[in-house]
């Protein structure tokens, strides 16, 4: 049992809520009883350490008796220790420690995918996590961000997508226009959602091979993004409403790309 | 130009955080340049003092203007007045004191409503704000919340609203079971929105008038609400993923309603 809040091991954990230590040493935290079993079920390989405090394990027996036939190190904390290790305020009492996997664009246009997401210049965790938890629930074939984008393996966005993460490539560090071509090149139509978008969702033709484009919660897509989508596409909302949030939007454009899917 | 944080008028607005004094008052907090322009335009008599930073009256000097014309004392007030009066940490320099208004579930079931949202048990401020913003987005005539939800004056769900909590009545304290039966006296169908639901949305008549009745954050709808709906309605996803949020689902079924009223 781990019960020294200040030994190196600690520390160590501690230190990957900071994006320059996950970038440098290519490892990221998983906290909670979803986004760890999602990890075993799904990367398991890539699991280093799974840390759980005796309570939880208790609760989690069937989880940790998992870990452990896939030869997962599987170490008993304190309270203490493990709240020295999380970031949030009230862990679970389970967290996971696991290598980063690095996903290229190159290869996801090689598989030939129907639907896509692509966040733009999206700063705040929870609607980067929303957003790849609506992408896996309705059926995305990846997630694209650009290199503006918050960090998608930092401990907030990971803790949103509720193990989503494990679930379908999620490609950073992208050039906006860069991508947009690629797409293009690929045949994937590019669908910048965004409130002054002439086209309204529900005439948009979702049943070929396209691309929802999103943008910064506070304003948007710039102009010059918009210009080189294939389209500029508004999900029609009451006059008296000045916009959706980003995930809601998300989340409508992509229940309605999975309802075609579903119809075809 | 107020500059005394210690004043009995700080004490009273900033008081307004806890809903203890929200209730005894009949008072409530709206922050933020957009709360406040929504409440000027559609309940400017019940507003009855702005607070507002020389800062913020620059940037939005038509907001105050009109504020001023609809005869609401405007009171500038230095930084550190305005942020010992508002509950979040970043204020935008904005602020209103607002008289609630009661609204009950008669008025809102005489008024012929064809899309209602219930909320039972929902806890999280920013899920029902969102919620309220969504009802609102896809044009929803009331939402309804029951008694052992959040209070839907708290300021976290004030600000997530965005000002959609002015558009429409939003009735509080239900308690649930007395809800439903009134509802379905009225030839309103209630719709369970649950995982568990073996009808999927896209089957769902809509077009005829109905509640969305969505359950608690974490165990969603308990058996005994659900049996007393008039159906329980699944959003079809990945069969990797174990759910939506509640937000997320809410908005895709509020979205499938607003699109049957269109093509009716």
């Amino acid at each position: 049992m781990l019960t020294n809040v200040r030994s190196d091991r600690v520390k160590s954990v501690r230190s990957l809520s900071r994006r320059s230590v996950r970038e440098r040493t290519g490892r990221f935290l998983v906290d909670g009883p979803q986004g760890v079993r999602e990890a075993i079920r799904y990367a398991a390989e890539r699991v280093d350490d799974i840390y759980v405090t005796s309570a939880a394990a208790d609760r989690h027996h069937d989880l940790v008796a998992q870990a452990a036939e896939a030869g997962i190190h599987v170490h008993e904390t304190d309270d203490a220790v493990l709240a020295a290790m999380a970031d949030t305020e009230s862990p679970q009492g389970l967290l996971a420690v696991v290598s980063t996997q690095p996903h290229t664009l190159e290869d996801v246009l090689a598989s030939g995918p129907r639907l896509l997401v692509l966040l733009s210049a999206v700063r705040d965790p929870g609607n980067a996590g929303t957003v790849i938890r609506g992408a896996d629930a309705f059926g995305a074939d990846a997630v694209l961000v650009t290199d503006g984008s918050v960090d998608v393996l930092a401990p907030k966005v990971v803790r949103s997508t509720v193990g989503s993460i494990f679930h379908l490539p999620v490609v950073t560090g992208l050039e906006v226009e860069a991508t947009l071509t690629a797409l293009e090149e690929h045949g994937i139509r590019t669908f910048a959602a965004d409130g002054v978008g002439s086209t309204l969702l529900p005439d948009v033709d979702v049943s070929r091979p396209h691309a929802w484009v999103m943008g910064n919660e506070a304003w948007g897509l710039p102009a010059e993004i918009r210009d080189r989508c294939s389209d500029v596409v508004r999900v029609p909302i009451h006059d008296r409403v000045e916009s959706l949030n980003l995930a809601m939007a998300a989340t409508v454009c992509l229940a309605a790309s999975a309802g075609a899917t579903r119809r075809a």
